[in-house]
């Protein structure tokens, strides 16, 4: 709780659950139905707890938007057809992001449990959240999940200037046995949208390596900054590029090529996805598999530390740290967000909890 | 070819038909059955084709020492189980990689002309060559393809000394319309393995960010360098590791602890994979489908190029160049590569043919 008062500007401290029930009620408020309100204040407030907060309750004021703007709408219920026994396509109907990647998580995982793997593509979502949440959704189920989310363009291309694919985000889940389960939730860029904007508002230099001007030539410079740099420059780029090809392309709902196009539609904010399960328990015991997942992890976290290192990590260690952390202490908010929230909430009718603390 | 002419040392040029049928030459007089032979040269041949030499026919005489030790078995015949629709367990059986490979492509494209999608999980093969060699087998019959390779670790983890996981490769494959497919075949680490090598033994200083020495420390000495470093740190190193519990965790083959046990057994070379295959077809008429691709392909070419670059390419695109220019005027050999393998081949009384050129 030190960190937190430390902290500048003073965040406002609120719980998990009180989160939940102010970005629940919300969307509930602006007619999305009561379990499609839960997924989505879910998803936001497991990014917050997890330390994403790019990610977390301050997307809100966005949906809302999207909402006024007729390219989200809040109480769209997904409909899903499966043309064959492995597969699913969920279209969205512009339902936000968690109503639909939730929808798409349970095709999947009942694809899997039928076929042994799963997939399930989604079509014109809008903001999914962090990938990560639904793979590990999956995972939890004990089945291993991979995810990806394709978008508007906002990073560069091996070559080419300005925006050219999307940050899309690949999230990889396994379940273990004695450890939590491993996550990998990474986006092809080498460094999240979020953290770039927030060092161009404070007038911070960039690190090199991470962003291109308007030239597409590299800088530092936080007011030249345009784009951020795909993670080892052409294989970033080009698994942005085919995650696009799988996620739109078997969505039927291209964006690159339309965003190209320059049309006002074209650049219209919205996502497709994908999820694959697997149901491991199709290929071997489960508890033979997770035995094995807990080896490697207890492997790798044995390795001799390089210098200056004091713990190796798995993926996903860092976030659950931060989230039992969070889930204890609350979830501090900056007091913009806060208060954007709670404004919302009061022009909505719905009760604003207490802050723990700030 | 002036080029191949002024290269130092001096190339010896084959033809790819001479070639293949050098190889298959060997691995049929070594005990490898007259398709799988053919297998292992047509994946051998065709990465030289594409400017890949690394994962080319230099690699022979390590398939031979292979079996010389055991490790390998020239004539071993993969065993299928499909224990559901969808999914295929392909164990090798020890055999030379693209033998199973193969095998694990024409299972996972069963399983998805039956169930939208197919997996198969290759348990304990060897040298798997290029992994876009099978995804493109794939995406030749009309589908999309994701494929993986896991092996002995031989790459940098963040935080951590020495080898920890493997520079473990991601392919995904899409057919396109009036285009080539795309193809991205990318290794986890920032620089080839092989390319390291070279650099290492010419004496010839790294780029920085490539390699670390022993303490984990980042180094360009190449008398230093020790294991190369995963592209975007930890993004890289936790792909190479996930694709180790999902490729090797399903096959019920794990590779990391093994080898971290320090076991002479568990440092053995050996690889596991899975390929993923998905029937475009089942989601959209396969027609609107290429022609999505071809729009995506053609919106990348047309962006405005940075600073510095003539064109801008898609993945796969610089390899399908090389395999054209090769396929007319022969595959440019190291004196020593070519002069292993006629030795080979001249021990084992199979004909070789005459260089083009050299």
């Amino acid at each position: 709780m030190s960190d937190v008062a430390a902290a500048k500007p003073a965040k406002v401290v609120v719980s998990a659950a009180d989160l939940r029930a102010l970005v629940a009620g919300i969307f509930t408020a602006r007619g999305t139905a009561v379990t499609g309100a839960a997924a989505v204040a879910d998803a936001l407030v497991w990014a917050n707890l997890r330390g994403v907060d790019s990610h977390g309750v301050s997307r809100v004021p966005r949906y809302l938007e999207l909402f006024d703007k007729g390219e989200s709408v809040a109480g769209a219920v997904p409909t899903v057809e499966r043309p064959r026994a492995a597969i699913a396509v969920v279209d969205a109907h512009a339902a936000p992001g968690p109503v639909a990647m939730n929808r798409a998580a349970d095709e999947a995982v009942a694809c899997a449990r039928e076929c042994g793997i799963g997939w399930a593509s989604v079509r014109g979502t809008v903001h999914t959240g962090a990938i990560g949440y639904y793979a590990s959704r999956i995972a939890d189920a004990g089945l291993a999940a991979v995810g990806v989310v394709a978008g508007v363009p906002n990073m560069a291309y091996a070559g080419a200037k300005g925006a050219a694919v999307a940050t899309s985000p690949l999230a990889v889940a396994v379940p273990a046995g004695k450890h939590e389960l491993v996550l990998l939730d990474m986006a092809t860029a080498v460094m999240a949208l979020g953290r770039i904007a927030q060092l161009k508002a404070a007038g911070q230099e960039l690190p090199p390596g991470v962003a291109l001007d308007a030239d597409g030539a590299p800088t530092t410079d936080p007011a030249l900054a345009k784009v951020p740099v795909p993670v080892g420059g052409a294989k970033g780029a080009g698994m942005s590029l085919v995650f696009e090809m799988l996620a739109s392309g078997l969505a039927a709902n291209p964006i690159v090529p339309a965003y190209h196009a320059g049309t006002k539609e074209g650049r219209r904010h919205r996502q497709n996805g994908f999820l694959l399960a697997i149901d491991i328990a199709a290929f071997l015991p489960l508890d033979e598999f997770t035995a094995t997942i807990d080896d490697t992890v207890d492997a790798i976290k044995s390795l001799p530390p390089a210098a200056g290192t004091s713990e190796i990590l798995v993926p996903g260690e860092r976030g659950r740290r931060a989230a039992a952390e969070r889930s204890a202490a609350g979830i501090p908010l900056g007091p913009k967000v806060w208060r954007e929230l709670a404004e919302i909430a009061a022009s909505l009718g719905v009760l604003v909890p207490a802050p723990l603390g700030g």
